[in-house]
């Protein structure tokens, strides 16, 4: 049992609330106090952990297995629709999937103690930037169990803390992954608060961690819809690392290739159309509007793609739905795609700027000067020429896991990996010098 | 002048704060608008603006003079200290370091497009981590004048709009050199609005500032005392790069050659008090206090610092001070310092991890293993070895002019120089690639 050490400042409030205040900061004590033993952690213990923790996560199968039923049986009661309940279904196989995933995380290179830069100054001295873990990560989340595992490995891989605060329709599995992940620890004479569940379901919970638990939060992740992000952005007085939603576009410029646009533009869109990558809007040059425009909403059509589109896509194809004002915004996650008429590179960049959400943005040309000025000019995470939108993603980049893919400029930008939950900090090498 | 284009949400308020509000908010979206423009200037034409900007400087040095000569008058009449009144004084040599400030910002590499690293996938990808603009940033400073000019071109270089928010004392003086800049600007086709300056002294624009202005402020820097920086990092709903204090550590540890021990100490400690560098506590190791505690204190005393300190400190030499609990965490920026002895290394970096402000700390020592283990542990921004922590400065670091410290973690830490105020983002270069 957690006592309070200290009332100050809580008297006046109602016990129930002071007793969750009270939990939640000693959790991130404890947290905090974990981060300086992982700080300085070496490979192998740390990679001891993740083997073992996916070992325990196998062995718990079962446990893990009936906690989730538990859950499905709750959210099926509660009426929650198909989708909902698959995101929160675990198997067998997916079960085996969350261990091999943690096994993964442990052949990914450490980043920490990685010299970025160095360098000797005139006088001597040594100057190297170092990559040194964050500190202490806490992450929101929803119904997908996995994130408990994906998320714990990830930030201890990186040397840091994690708290998790899972949502409460996928509690019951989270705390029974949460159980064999500390298991893992523990064997490998790691913290077991190095990966700390929240305790309770109670939403209040949430935003004691968005004010940071009295600085021993250093970053938030959110984890989930755009509800959950909005709210997380609007309130999170520490960091976060965030996407609020990826409105994606393909902007098919002139000369291009037909066939690989039609390629990239089916596959940017049907490919997994539920992926903040997948685009949700194309735009055609009016420079080849009359060969390529009907061509390729034909390919979406016939890819199952409901199409939304402006005058000139209505008029290509008599399938094509008016496009409201609204359409030109959303990010359906869905097989429907707005389709609509550019007059050249400047309009597609602006067009892009004004209904964006500076995620992932594809150019599909020849022309190399056009594609460089696009790559350029628009200011998103992710700009790519002649390739799919669904490439946005830290596994297809070749940076191992992600944990997620930001849109803010600071730190971290794109899939959030490993290298980008660690800081740096300067190490100076001197024999003796003193500043003039 | 500026219309309100819209007042919705702004019913109700008094007419003054509204009119602040919408003057603050029109300025944000200019610079915004500006921003995009810098943010694919070449290189030629943003040295242009600053070699402009540096002539502009010193052809309107009277006006400058005359401007300062006036806040100089009106900070007198409020009986403002000496120390003051020198921060907020101009002369025509400060006015020429200025402009030459400025040209040495010119001569710095453009971070701007920078290729930080790239790599091709196994898929033909070839992908691109390339250094953009942060977007705009706010400078929120005090007395000193010439904050205008080095923040303003530092920012511009980097590719960044700014917006400048002078103490009340120095706005007089701000605003004459501000309005150089933007003579600066013009001559070289750039926007005006890349530099702009609030244009009143109301308090309240800054708390308008550090609730970002409608989404067009991207980062803050706080420039000035703890008072100021301490209302930034508690009000601000925008990152911050900052330090509160420097509350910084010298720890002696066995075997360390008396010499050089002293040589560091007095100058980490004295040859600039008022610098956040400036060490303000030496930890002797109780392994070497005998032979070394002793003769550090004489060389402080005898550099005219006054010295506190622990019982040990005290019967070494009896000018010492007793150290009260508030010592141990006072930045004193005087020439005062606190001296403790500690039992061992790790005694040493919790005395640190308690009392430090996680900005720079020093270990002098003979010992290799020691210093490793130090500089490993000590989680502060920047950790020396035998070197002075007056060290701790952009310049020093070869990194050229800086913005001030940060001893965050996120994005900037240590000296924020024109790479710190850079994001990244990704180019993806394809031939058709789509997502399997």
């Amino acid at each position: 049992m957690d006592l309070p050490v200290d009332n100050k400042g809580h008297r006046g409030k109602p016990p129930g609330k002071r007793s969750l205040s009270d939990t939640m900061l000693a959790l991130g004590a404890r947290a905090r106090a974990a981060a300086r033993v992982l700080a300085t952690a070496d490979t192998e213990q740390k990679n001891a952990a993740l083997m073992a923790m996916a070992h325990e996560v196998r062995k718990a199968q079962t446990e893990i297995l009936a906690a989730n039923k538990r859950d499905i049986d709750a959210a099926k009661e509660a009426g929650r629709p198909a989708a909902f309940i698959d995101r929160l279904r675990l198997d067998v196989d997916r079960v085996e999937a969350m261990a091999k995933g943690i096994q993964e995380i442990a052949a990914l290179d450490d980043p920490v103690g990685e010299v970025i830069a160095s360098w000797t100054r005139p006088n001597g001295l040594e100057i190297e930037r170092v990559r040194t873990p964050l500190g202490v990560i806490g992450i929101i989340f929803e119904s997908r169990p996995n994130v408990t595992a994906d998320a714990g490995a990830l930030c201890l891989k990186a040397g840091n803390a994690s708290i998790l605060r899972p949502g409460s329709e996928s509690f019951h599995s989270s705390r029974a992954i949460h159980a064999a992940l500390t298991r893992g620890l523990a064997a490998a004479d790691l913290p077991e608060d190095a990966i700390q569940i929240v305790p309770t379901i109670d939403r209040a919970a949430v935003g004691l961690m968005l004010k940071g638990l009295d600085g021993a939060i250093d970053v938030i992740v959110p984890r989930g819809g755009k509800r959950l992000v909005g709210r997380v952005q609007m309130e999170a007085r520490v960091p976060v690392f965030s996407h609020l939603e990826g409105v994606c576009h393909v902007y098919v410029h002139a000369p291009a290739d037909l066939e690989m646009a039609k390629e990239i533009v089916v596959n940017a869109k049907m490919r997994r159309t539920g992926i903040c990558g997948a685009a949700e809007t194309l735009l055609v040059d009016r420079a080849l509007a009359e060969t390529h425009l009907a061509p390729l909403i034909l390919a979406l059509i016939e890819a199952d793609c409901e199409v939304r589109g402006d005058a000139e896509a209505q008029a290509a194809d008599r399938r094509v739905v008016p496009a409201t004002a609204e359409d030109w915004d959303t990010e359906y996650l869905d097989a429907i795609i707005t389709v609509g008429v550019v007059d050249g590179l400047d309009a597609a960049i602006e067009h892009i700027e004004a209904h964006g959400s500076q995620h992932t943005d594809a150019i599909v040309t020849d022309d190399q000067e056009a594609a460089d000025e696009f790559l350029a000019r628009v200011d998103s995470a992710i700009v790519l020429h002649n390739a799919s939108t669904q490439f946005a993603d830290g596994g297809e980049f070749g940076m191992g896991a992600e944990i997620g893919i930001a849109t803010g400029k600071l730190h971290a930008r794109g899939p959030v990996g490993v290298e980008q939950l660690t800081s740096f900090k300067y190490r100076v090498h001197g024999s003796g010098q003193t500043r003039p």
